[in-house]
C-alpha cells in the first residue's frame, strides 16, 4: 500500500551536500594550496589525495581538510603486482583514488584550478552544480534545444517524445575551464595567448552514439553506476604517452554508458584554469596519440558490446578484449594497456568486493 | 597552378551580408508591422511572403521593404494540381517561399518575433549569426567540449581528431527563442507562465545521428544544400494534424544531411518569441502528433538512405517510400503524406529546374 510520507524534521534543500556520500580525489606532486580558495566549497568533505612522483616528498594539506593520502609506497603496497595498472608520474594516478574510495561520488580536480566567477561575479561552487547534474536525469536519445530540460526555467520543447521525458540516470558530469582552455599541445604553440572568456551557461546531455573528448581536470560521476571503467590507462613513467589518460577513460565510458543506457552530462561548472601546461613538454608526451588517435575514436564509435554484458566489469572486459584484437597492431602498447585494462577490474573488484557492494546497496 | 589572390579593393567584412543570395520567408495571415522593429537588420533583403488564409485579404507590410507576396490563389496559378502539396491555414504554408526562391539561402521568421538583447543589451541581429553560422563549418562526427570550434576565442579542444578539424559545410542553422518558449499544448498548460529568460552563449552542431525538434520560428538553410527537404508536410485545414509541419522538416532534413554529411547548427541566435499561442486551440492540432511521434521518431532514427541516393531529391524520394512502407499503418494520412512528398519534388524540379540549377551554380 502506497503511504504518504512523514515529512516532519525534512529541510528543504534543493541541492544535497552529500558530504558522507563523495570523495573528492587530488592528484598531485606539490603542496595543495589551492585548496585554500575552495574552503568555503570543499572543506566539509573527505578528500583522497595520491601524491605522484617522489613518495618521500612531503605534501602540505591546508589546515582543517580531513584526508587520506596515497603514494606510490602505498599503492605498491596495498595492490601488490596489480599495482602496475597504476601509472606513475602521470596524473592518471588519479583513478587510485577512485578504486579505494568506499563512497558513491567521486569529484576529481586538478591543483592548478581555482574557483570560477559566473558573469554576475558570483563565485561558482562547482562541486554543488556537478551534485546537481548526477542527482538529474539526462536525455541521451534525442536532443533539446533549449538544453538540460530538467534545470529550473527549461523544459522538453515541442516534438520532444513524452517517452523519453523521465530521462535515465545520470553517470557522469563533464565540468569545463574558464581562462586557460585544454587545448593540445599544437593548437597552445598555435594560440598560445588563447584564453576562454565565456561563460556558456548550459548543461548538457552528450547523445547516444556520440563521442566526445573527456578532460580529468573538472569531473564527476557516480561511482556505482560507471566506476570500474573510470581508468585513467597507462601513462606516463615507462610508457610511450601521456596526455591521454582522461581522454581514454572518456572513450571508454561513453561507449559503456551508451551501452547500459547511462546518462553524461557536460557543461556547468566551469572551474578557472589557472595555468597553461609547457606545449613542449606536452607534445613530447602527445605526438603518438594524436596519430593513434585517429585510428582509437573508430574503433570506439564502432565497438558493440554484447548484450551478456550488464555489468560495467563485463562491458569493460569485453572492451579490454577488442582492445587487444583490433589495436595492437597499432602499437604493441595497446597490447599491454588492454591486459592493464583487466588487472585493473580485478583491483578493483579486490578492494571493492562484489559482496560488500552488494550490501552497501543493502543498507 | 596556384596564384596568389588580388585583395585590391575587397573590404575586410568579417560576416558578409549576402544581400543579394539570401530572401527571407514569412508565413502570415496579417499585417507585417513587426518589420519596423527589424528595420535595421532586415530591410536590405528581398521579403517572401505567403499569405495564408483568405486571399482577399489585403496584408500591410511596412514601406521601404522590397518583397513578393502569394496569396493562396497564386500558388494553385503557379503550381496547378501540385498546389495540393501546399498546406492551408497553418504556417506549414511557408514552404512555398523556398520554392520559389531564387538565392542560395533562406532566412524564415514568424511574424510574432521580436528582435531579442543579448546580456549586455545589445540587439541581435539574428540573420547576421544565422550567416554566420551557415557559412562556417559543422563538426558532426566528434563532439567539442568547447562548442562550436569555429567561434573567435574557441577551438578544438585536446583530444578532439585533427582529421575531422575541417569540418562539413553547414546546412541548416535553427536559432532559439527568449520570453515564450517553443513547448508543446501539455506544457503550456502544465507551466502558462514559463518564460526562457536564459541566453546561452552557444552555437554548436547536432551530431550526426541525432535528432532534434527543429522549430520552424527562426530558422536558416542553404537552400542549395538541402532546399529540396525542407518541405513542412501537409498541416491544417483538411489534415488531421497541425503544428508539426517544422517537426516533420527537422526529421527529414537531419536523416539527410547525415547520410550526404551536411551539417545542422543551433543555438545562437536568439529572437524574442512575443505571444504565447493558445494551448488548448494547439493541443487540438497536436494531439495525434504527440502519439505518432513515438512511433515516427525510432522510424527516423532507423531511417538508411541507399548509397545511390546522392542527391537531396533521391534521398527525399527514398524517404518518401520508407513513409508509405513503414508509416501508413500508422494513419492512412501518413499514405496522403508520402504522396505529397514526392508531389512537393516534382513541384519543386519544375519551379526549379536541374538545368537552371546548374547554370546558376556555374554563373
Amino acid at each position: 500500500m502506497v503511504e504518504p510520507a512523514n515529512t516532519v524534521g525534512i529541510a528543504v534543500n534543493p541541492t544535497p551536500l552529500l558530504t558522507d556520500e563523495l570523495d573528492i580525489v587530488i592528484p598531485t606532486i606539490r603542496n595543495l594550496d589551492f585548496l585554500e580558495m575552495w574552503r568555503p566549497f570543499l572543506q566539509p568533505y573527505h578528500l583522497i589525495i595520491v601524491q605522484d612522483g617522489d613518495p618521500s616528498k612531503k605534501i602540505h594539506v591546508p589546515e582543517g581538510y580531513d584526508y587520506e593520502l596515497y603514494n606510490r609506497n602505498d599503492i605498491n603496497r596495498i595492490l601488490g603486482p596489480k599495482a602496475s595498472c597504476i601509472s606513475f608520474k602521470d596524473s592518471a594516478c588519479r583513478c587510485f583514488g577512485y578504486m579505494v574510495s568506499k563512497k558513491k561520488y567521486i569529484f576529481t580536480i586538478d591543483d592548478d584550478c581555482f574557483v570560477a566567477k559566473d558573469p554576475s561575479g558570483k563565485a561558482v561552487n562547482a562541486l554543488e552544480q556537478h551534485i546537481k547534474n548526477l542527482l538529474c536525469p539526462s536525455s541521451p536519445f534525442f536532443f533539446n534545444t533549449l538544453y538540460d530540460p530538467y534545470r529550473e526555467g527549461a523544459d522538453f520543447v515541442r516534438g520532444y517524445p513524452f517517452s523519453l521525458r523521465e530521462g535515465v540516470s545520470t553517470a557522469v558530469s563533464h565540468g569545463l575551464w574558464l581562462n586557460i582552455p585544454d587545448y593540445d599541445a599544437p593548437t597552445q604553440l598555435v594560440k598560445p595567448k588563447e584564453r576562454n572568456t565565456r561563460y556558456v551557461d548550459a548543461v548538457m546531455t552528450i547523445p547516444k552514439g556520440t563521442l566526445f573528448p573527456m578532460c580529468g581536470m573538472n569531473l564527476a560521476f557516480d561511482r556505482d553506476l560507471i566506476g570500474p571503467a573510470m581508468y585513467f590507462g597507462l601513462m606516463g613513467d615507462g610508457q610511450p604517452i601521456g596526455r591521454y589518460d582522461d581522454m581514454w577513460a572518456g572513450w571508454c565510458i561513453k561507449v559503456i554508458c551508451d551501452h547500459l543506457g547511462l546518462g553524461v552530462k557536460t557543461g556547468l561548472p566551469y572551474i578557472y584554469h589557472s595555468k597553461a601546461s609547457n606545449p613542449f613538454v606536452n607534445l613530447k608526451k602527445e605526438y603518438k596519440g594524436i596519430f593513434w588517435q585517429e585510428e582509437i575514436i573508430p574503433f570506439f564509435q564502432n565497438a558493440k558490446l554484447s548484450k551478456e554484458a550488464t555489468t560495467v566489469q563485463q562491458c569493460y572486459i569485453e572492451l579490454s578484449k577488442m582492445v587487444k584484437e583490433k589495436l595492437s597492431s597499432l602499437d604493441p602498447y595497446f597490447d599491454k594497456l588492454a591486459d592493464a585494462m583487466v588487472t585493473w577490474i580485478e583491483a578493483w573488484d579486490e578492494l571493492n568486493p562484489p559482496a560488500a557492494a552488494a550490501a552497501n546497496g543493502k543498507a
